[in-house]
């Protein structure tokens, strides 16, 4: 089991099972608030969050808001920051909204369906495993992600985070709804099967776009961010052939023959042939036996705004988006 | 005139004088808001700060307080953040404190006299001149100098900061008082005389160290600082003598010969032979006719205390301090 999870696990047992809501259910003034881990997955999981940083977010929103927060969200369903608000939401003791604000996961600060739709990025509330707290009033989002990395860089690559505060009422039309229970639908599906990577691609509707052993990764942890490429080697039926995935914390662009084949925003997953399971960047390993898959993104990133937010040139590629 | 004294000057002219008090003047609750500029001074002269820094950091002073700041005070007294406050009191309309937080400058968060006093270190504000407003809640004073320096470096290397914020009731015994009179009569006494530098080491009580030329500057901007060392070669009674002054934003230590003749906390000033004013360490150049005065520092930063938090050791030199 992965870190996200053993937390979710061990939150449960402490503090009992997380009720799963709708914002249709949350009356308008409840305070949401976003959360993820921001930094090198490399680090979260060699120095996994404790309790206390979900908490000292908490206070600081309660102080900044004159009230508590009613409801956590994951700010990203996509890796251990889909799991990991579970743990959060029961350490605070508060339902999980059944949202996120990607659809998938996104590298930066910025790159989150509030920022899309147009509502100010006016807060990074931000804790560390130390103990320290920032509280970050950006003039707008491309400075949230600097000067929260920055923050997150100077605290060991690694801290919590509540990218925007917002009430239920704000959240209406600016977050992706059902992602919780779709992820959930995803891991039934693959469970209880003989064919778990077929059931995977069935649910997502995805595009297999090889199959074959992971024969290079090429991976450094910087500037707060995990970045390098994989490359697969084609087994079977695709022998021969030979598919690179280029990566900041998640996979950004797979490239076959000098040809690109997916890009983000649509999704790239690198899954464990036999278990159908996503390996997250930092877990490539020489060796392993993966099939690569893609399929499309939320119409959210389509738009574009949500081109210019993260499509291939906000991260530096000199690409015009191709949908999958 | 420099970048300090014109922002004080245009600002008094804006918005009219500012009265300057003295803490037991001030009401035990009202609220102190030290001032300074945090970042490389290189930096800060081409892009000073302008009137919505202050405002923002008073906004957000009162936001967490629940009242507005009474007073102003500088945290540091040497360099341009000893004048400057005059200015962010005017923008302000507040009072200006009659007393700084070292009695000198000092180059990290920590060196103030709030952190020597055993004042818990649980707040800095800051404001770029983006307009991103910042606030940490270090757990103590190393923390507040490594997220206040990585969120200043992010911002282009300065910002405006307040390094604790405090009641007068609390400000008593823990901050350096006089020390804006004192500026005030050091400016006088080399105003009107024929030997401005006689009269500034009679009223300071400095050592000379040597009287020369600056020969060599080796000064680099970097990690959010001013590093380097200038190099005096003696002139008149001081020929074939040779002055090393080490810096990081200021003067730390002079070395002749190997002997260092003078160190921090102790104070280290570069002046011109002529005039007697200081130059700073970002307006060393080569040519300039020096004398390099030393004097001793505020009490406070020879107890054990000080010398922890601002002694040689603190700024990496292996030396036993030495009493000027």
């Amino acid at each position: 089991m992965r870190t996200g999870s053993l937390a979710a696990v061990r939150a449960i047992r402490d503090h009992g099972p997380v009720p799963l809501v709708a914002l249709a259910d949350l009356p308008g003034d409840t305070l949401i608030v976003p959360l993820s881990g921001i930094g090198a997955p490399t680090v979260s999981h060699e120095m996994p969050h404790g309790e206390h940083e979900p908490k000292r977010i908490a206070e600081e929103v309660e102080r900044l808001f004159g009230r508590p927060p009613g409801a956590v969200m994951s700010s990203e369903i996509g890796g251990s920051n889909g799991v990991a608000p579970v743990a959060w939401a029961a350490q605070l003791g508060l339902p999980l909204l059944d949202a996120d604000a990607m659809g998938r996961a996104f590298p930066e600060v910025q790159m989150v369906s509030m920022y899309v739709a147009g509502l100010p990025a006016d807060l990074v509330v931000m804790a560390d495993v130390v103990g320290n707290v920032v509280t970050i009033r950006p003039v707008d989002g491309l400075w949230s992600e600097r000067l929260a990395r920055a923050a997150c860089v100077a605290s060991g690559s690694s801290a919590l985070m509540a990218d925007y505060v917002l009430t239920a009422a704000r959240a209406r039309g600016v977050v992706i709804e059902g992602t919780v229970t779709r992820a959930l639908s995803i891991g039934r599906a693959t469970q209880d099967t003989a064919d778990p990577l077929g059931a995977l691609r069935d649910t997502l509707g995805a595009v297999r776009l090889i199959t074959g052993k992971l024969v290079d990764v090429d991976r450094r942890t910087t500037g707060g961010f995990v970045r390098g490429s994989a490359t697969i080697e084609g087994t079977g039926a695709d022998r021969g052939r030979r598919l690179v995935v280029e990566l900041q914390n998640e996979n950004l662009v797979a490239v076959e023959d000098g040809r690109v084949r997916a890009m983000v925003p649509d999704l790239i997953a690198v899954v464990d042939t036999q278990t159908a399971t996503a390996i997250q960047t930092e877990a490539l390993r020489y060796g392993q036996r993966v099939a690569v898959l893609a399929w499309p993104c939320d119409p959210l990133w389509r738009t574009p705004r949500g081109l210019e937010v993260a499509g291939p040139r906000a991260f530096g590629y000199d690409l015009e988006y191709q949908p999958i």
